[in-house]
């Protein structure tokens, strides 16, 4: 039985200052909560249909409710979930370190959730586990945010930092996407280095344009004026993994 | 002076409806509108702002109403804005012929919005002006897509079929994303063809199958189990234009 005072609770998690008081945040659909039950994410609670707890070999070290799909589909105010729904303790925000031999994204300010969502399941796909965002980047534990990750949330890390003084310090090549840079078909990316991707509207921030060492393009072959920033992040990804290999 | 009946009009064509019943739709933001009317698009109406019509240049074959920003505020539902709004007739859904030495995209039931409207954008910047959409897939006219091309709606036509009848014609190469396909970056796409984008959740339809003559497959290096359809369009478009230059 699910009370009052839980569906409160998880309701609340939908905004970022209860998700910080509480250290806590929601995963919803079955996929996406199996994926978190087998992380290393602290799960506190996990609502469940009796379907999806029969069908689901993960233990489960939480406190678990079996809910009915009405239930769920209530507790769902942006996406179809009939099947469950986790509570998850928030990672710690501490400085990530870079693997070596590795890439990192640098998010200039990406303030759409489901453009952070997609970039973030874009970087699972290519191996890349670390990203630093901006303080003005959506949030990570948004639940529109991890529901765009498609589970891929539990694989990447996200830093949230100043990016000039991060930048100013790196020793890493710091790539950035500009109409007039070098074209990525034909750029040597090496074996490591960061990948800065702007603000949907105006792109890179002037502020940051001192750090970028390599300056890069997709080449155009039609007349849009510009790519989506998801968009953007998979086709230099492509490249990136196309040259390291 | 905006009137309550224009206000009624320009609401109920958010619904697809009401966009058939009346042939037109609706285009928001200065950028779009001003595409729109350089464009062969025929525009009955156009609201903007004393600013916007200050900095448009093209010439204007319609109603104009000087409105204010918050009368364009109160009439957009989901994106900010405050600029311009015209209302332009739907292009009659006649069978597209693609040009010569050109690839065109055959979306397999894409039912999100954000996402057609971004295929759209990113189509166009590689410079493909055609798609074949299943009957299923979201409307070109749906005001989120139109949004989310930012404007390359007017460069880029699509054509609703039935995909089986349709594929089971052509003459051309159709490439369809499997997971055990060819790699994309040693694939030779030739100088024309069909890429076909599979749905969301389940990827390209069983019956779609049989007229795949070229499974291709987008290389993974980390371990999320698929990517957005419109990044993977675009990993594919990237690579295309890469083969063919």
């Amino acid at each position: 039985m699910l009370s009052k005072a839980k569906i409160k609770f998880i309701k609340s998690l939908q905004v970022k200052k209860y998700r910080k008081q509480e250290q806590c945040f929601v995963v919803q659909g079955a996929k996406s909560v199996q994926e978190l039950l087998a992380s290393d994410f602290e799960v506190s609670l996990v609502l469940g249909t009796a379907d999806f707890f029969a069908h689901t070999s993960q233990q489960i070290h939480a406190e678990t409710i079996e809910v009915t799909a009405k239930e769920l589909t209530d507790l769902s105010e942006f996406q179809t979930n009939d099947s469950a729904l986790a509570v998850a303790r928030l990672k710690l925000n501490h400085p990530l370190t870079i693997r070596p031999n590795t890439f990192a994204l640098v998010l200039d300010d990406i303030r759409d959730p489901g453009n952070l969502g997609t970039i973030i399941r874009t970087a699972d796909w290519f191996g890349i586990h670390t990203i630093i965002a901006s303080d003005e980047t959506a949030d990570f534990y948004n639940p529109k945010v991890i529901s765009a990750t498609m589970g891929s949330f539990v694989r990447v890390e996200i830093y949230y930092t100043n990016l000039e003084d991060y930048l100013g310090k790196t020793t890493l090549p710091v790539f950035g996407a500009y109409l007039d840079g070098k074209d990525v078909h034909h750029t040597s990316f090496g074996s490591s280095g960061l990948i800065v991707i702007g603000n949907e509207s105006r792109g890179i921030s002037d502020s940051l344009e001192k750090f970028i060492t390599d300056k890069i393009t997709i080449p155009r072959y039609g007349q849009a004026e510009s790519l989506n920033a998801a968009i953007a992040t998979a086709v230099i990804c492509d490249n990136i993994v196309r040259h390291k290999a």
